[in-house]
């Protein structure tokens, strides 16, 4: 394999998507446009990739971080301008160089692959890459000579209606021989409407030196996508969504509606695993096999293990054991630890705790900041007050335990092993094991009472 | 420009509807299909407006109000018949006169007025709007002759196998020249297999008599969509729906998928708001820069400041401020006003309260009927008993409060600047500013005790 | 009508659904997919009925019950092997005899009708079943005679250039005289590369004795998809999901997203009910008319009386009867019956309990195991103590009960009619009708204790 370059084009302002956020960093499936692209270009094994930054210089350096290098793009002249700033770094040099745009997130590893075999293989100065449009209006088409090879691009604006039928349209991706394209960067003027050096002149200028220019097509037009405005943007997310969905179906997931199933790119989930229509998992989380997620429920950050249930609810940032059922209406905080047979009832919240195995908490609490043993039963309503206002404590809830319901747990404490907690106890003292701790008042049954608070109302 | 009139036609009962509402008084995202139609209509600057009204008048009258005028057609004898009902109103008088039915909600202003100026330019005594259908089966065929003009409608079932081939189909909206509409009016009879009095005849009248009748055809076939049932009613709404996100898209807001947002029409949304899927927003509600709502969130009739997040949460008829975090599981109810970095947490229900600003009610609370001051902090299942089973009471708490979990407060009641409600309380009186107040049993411990429940329950 | 036998095959493996449940077991809208095949066959009023297990037998067998009979393909030699299993159940019998596919969820008995019923007009030997495709590649394409019957099926890769445009393709259902289709198999050979038994090879046979072999084409493409993986698994929900929200939509019922609103085929739904997105409707479920179901709500197995309201909610096995207003965020679990005018406000939970006339529990409450009568209004945070984390126990609440907010009713116990429970109390003992029973700790305001207490902390 010759040497090979990749140049990304990502400094233009995107002042179409009417955004604060410079356009390349708006996230497909929760990921930047511009890490979608470098990502697929490292899989290219290219000796450099440079990404040339302007508007939003800093905020994209900062996403891609050293994964490539950057040139800076000072002034937006048009994209041969933008090319020429690589330079320093890429003239002179042997290889196929790739110039590809940072708004095309759907682009694919394989597909430039191919397009970069293709292009040594015709002994090609430059080889664009291509699509077939169902409706080509407003495209660049590729008008092709009797070789096969590109003749020339015509913009929709300029072309008869003999090249208006034409559905191949230019896709926006090219790649060069590294030379070649250096030499021809320089003859590119800037006498047009815009007062911009366009990058598509350098194919004129190749093919007016006789050089040979070839197209490569791909049949999946969606991947050439590049995005202009947050209506493209939709649409880019609704491919990958796609995408990402399909790939896992085909590895024995079932996912009941993949419509409205949105599933971040790194999320891995086992066979059987059962996903219901409104579910969201995001980030670095994992799901293994014969679990049965949503519906809509939101996963981000999350280890799932074997046989879990986790339905109308919310968990980030956390472990989750095997056999555990969660929800309807659970949401569980970051740093929480749910072992294995463990069930969150509706209407509890868990934080930066961990349940140990068999433990229930099945309505209406809230357990923050506690260590919960095995085989405890938290009561309906229970709460461990773990903020005085000042700082947070910690509830230590040791194995066996029965707390009764609308307890408060008085941070810090602990309930000593298989200790029972009466009903409506607030608790603020360690309780031993085996003991029942009980903190409320007796109740009085008032006879007669209510006819005589309606007269007392009424008088 | 001429003088213009509008007739709306809806009187028609909507038998395939199957529906104690009457057909034109569905709702298209959130809006009677009537009322879009009048809407749109308002814009051509007409002279009149008149609806003509049947089934369910008084209904009809009492969504549209005062903004057109009404004829009765007390007997629903066809569309001829119905336009007839006008007469009193229109006839005599100069201009062009749009007819159009009240369930075809997807019909815009532009489209009616570039209609209207078409006649007016070809010197035509009717024009119809047509569309383009991919699959015409069943529509009406718009035949035209050499010049172009309107030769005749043919109906499906009576079109030759080359006029089947026409995709030009007749959408059901007609301008005409005032007066020739009313005489050939008179001359349209009823003798056809329903014994109805249709208005196409006119169409047919006047080319008989010579007349210049001519078509304008729209790009957008969707908008001639004609709601006869509920599979269209659903069509009409999706087709509105994407109008309606594409229209924010396009403003500046990032819809992760309009195919699962629904908002209403009125709703204004600003710039790098991020909307996330299943979340609905209706009504009056305007919501701010850079928010995030959603997932599975609804709003109703709210105004949301900058920096809002508010998620898996319902929020209703209320002011929410700027830095605001709402969810997941909240509930705002009406008549409540959440000042700016208020946090409302999971399963929190606030009614007809005010939050002051960076106060908490992060988790299992009711706070209903009050006033709670700034940086507040109300402790997890804090409870405002505002209800006695017979009044409603308030409840004020001041500014830098801390109430403790599981307290009740019962109104009225007022807990006084920097007081502090130890957990577990039930407050019925006042609590002076800077106090502790408790209300609680103090905790025993009975050492031992459940060896012995377990004993006297085994026996 | 001559008689009729019907085989249904449901033998294979499946491997590429990557699942431990054998495929034809895989839910389509909730019904495995060959319980969908066999409750269409069962209309078709065939002597026979006869499934062809292998994979799964028992399983599949369990689901299908005495509903048909079944044989044993205990190798998996090819299709035609498969029904020559069905030899001694079938062999000699006079009629016409169905072979359908186990994983062909989405074909309609009325289609199947329509093929057997031509398949006797004529006279045929074998009659096809097929359907158009708008892109066939990869089918077998149906190849007819001048006589419009089949001459052969080309498979995909055996076609010519001129057959490959062929776009009616075989749907791989089939029916045959019964006599020859036995007679047939005899003559089926496994000299092919995969060394199996091809049904297919019984068309060839007959063509070659000079049989009549016919194909009937239905107009639905999406009918005829078999399943062998789990994206063709979410395309048959899809379309079977359209299918019945199509139904339900033109009995008169409003589904404001059909494509989000999942209802399962048994479900019953009156007129003007309307269904808002994200709702899932299972199991025997029966709603009357004028409901409002949704959004993002799960009903499973309940009856629901007209005028209802269940919004953001979820709801399994039970009854709730009309007027009554459910949500947000409500969980009403098996065995509740809920009367008319009931009220369950946000974070309710009720479990196993009857709720009488006009009730209430409005706010962050969990009533299980109870009675409650007429007229109740249980305050905001109380809670049924059944569990005493060994046994569970009944409460009883008698008509025009109160019951104070945060309040623990300790089971088994009972609050007699009209009586009153304080806010805050937790009780443990019968509560006297009129009685007020209150079981709380006195107030204590300690004045200027938090300045003391910020002192302390900070020393």
């Amino acid at each position: 394999m010759s040497n090979r370059f990749v140049i990304i084009l990502a400094a233009g302002q995107g002042t179409r998507m009417k955004s604060k956020l410079y356009k390349v960093l708006h996230p497909v499936c929760g990921k930047p446009m511009v890490r979608h692209v470098l990502e697929q270009m490292k899989d290219l094994k290219a000796e450099k990739i440079v990404t040339v930054v302007g508007h939003g210089a800093d905020m994209v350096k900062s996403e891609l971080g050293d994964e490539c290098q950057y040139v800076l793009q000072a002034e937006q002249l048009g994209t041969a301008h933008a090319v020429m700033q690589t330079k320093e770094l890429l003239k002179g040099k042997q290889g196929t160089t790739l110039v590809v745009c940072g708004d095309t997130p759907l682009l694919k590893a394989e597909t430039i692959n191919a397009l970069m075999d293709y292009h040594i293989k015709q002994n090609a100065k430059a080889t664009i890459l291509t699509s077939f449009a169902d409706d080509p209006t407003g495209y660049g088409r590729i008008i092709r000579n009797e070789q096969g090879h590109v003749e020339k691009i015509v913009e929709h604006k300029d072309a008869t209606d003999e090249e208006k039928q034409v559905r191949e349209i230019n896709a926006g991706t090219y790649c060069f021989d590294n030379e070649s394209l250096f030499n021809a960067l320089e003859k590119v003027s800037n006498e047009n409407a815009q007062g911009e050096y366009y990058l598509p002149d350098v194919i004129e200028i190749l093919k007016s030196e006789g050089e040979i220019v070839t197209a490569y097509s791909t049949d999946d037009f969606t991947e050439t996508l590049g995005v202009n405005d947050r209506v493209a943007l939709s649409q880019a997310e609704k491919i990958m969504r796609q995408r990402i969905n399909e790939k896992h179906m085909r590895n024995g997931v079932t996912i009941i509606d993949p419509e409205q199933t949105y599933i971040e790119s790194d999320v891995v989930i086992a066979q059987d695993t059962i996903i219901y229509p409104g579910t969201i998992i995001k980030g670095k989380t994992t799901i293994a096999e014969d679990c049965v997620i949503g519906p809509h429920t939101e996963i981000v950050n999350c280890s799932v293990d074997s046989e879990t249930t986790i339905r109308q609810s919310v968990a980030h940032d956390s472990q989750i054991g095997a056999s555990v059922q969660i929800g309807p209406f659970s949401h569980i905080r970051p740093q929480s630890h749910i072992y294995d047979e463990v069930r969150i009832g509706n209407f509890v919240e868990v934080k930066k705790s961990t349940f140990g195995k068999g433990s229930k908490a099945s309505h209406l609490s809230y357990i923050g900041d506690a260590e919960v043993g095995d085989n405890v039963n938290i009561g309906c309503g229970s709460i461990t007050v773990n903020y005085d206002g000042v700082n947070k404590f910690k509830t230590i809830i040791e194995d066996n335990v029965f707390i009764g319901c609308n307890s408060n747990l008085v941070a810090p404490v602990k309930i000593g092993e298989g200790a029972y907690v009466a009903a409506g106890s607030t608790i603020t003292k360690d309780v031993p094991s085996e003991a029942l701790s009980i903190a409320r008042a007796r109740q009085e049954n008032k006879e007669n009472y209510v006819q005589k608070l309606k007269k007392k109302r009424t008088n």
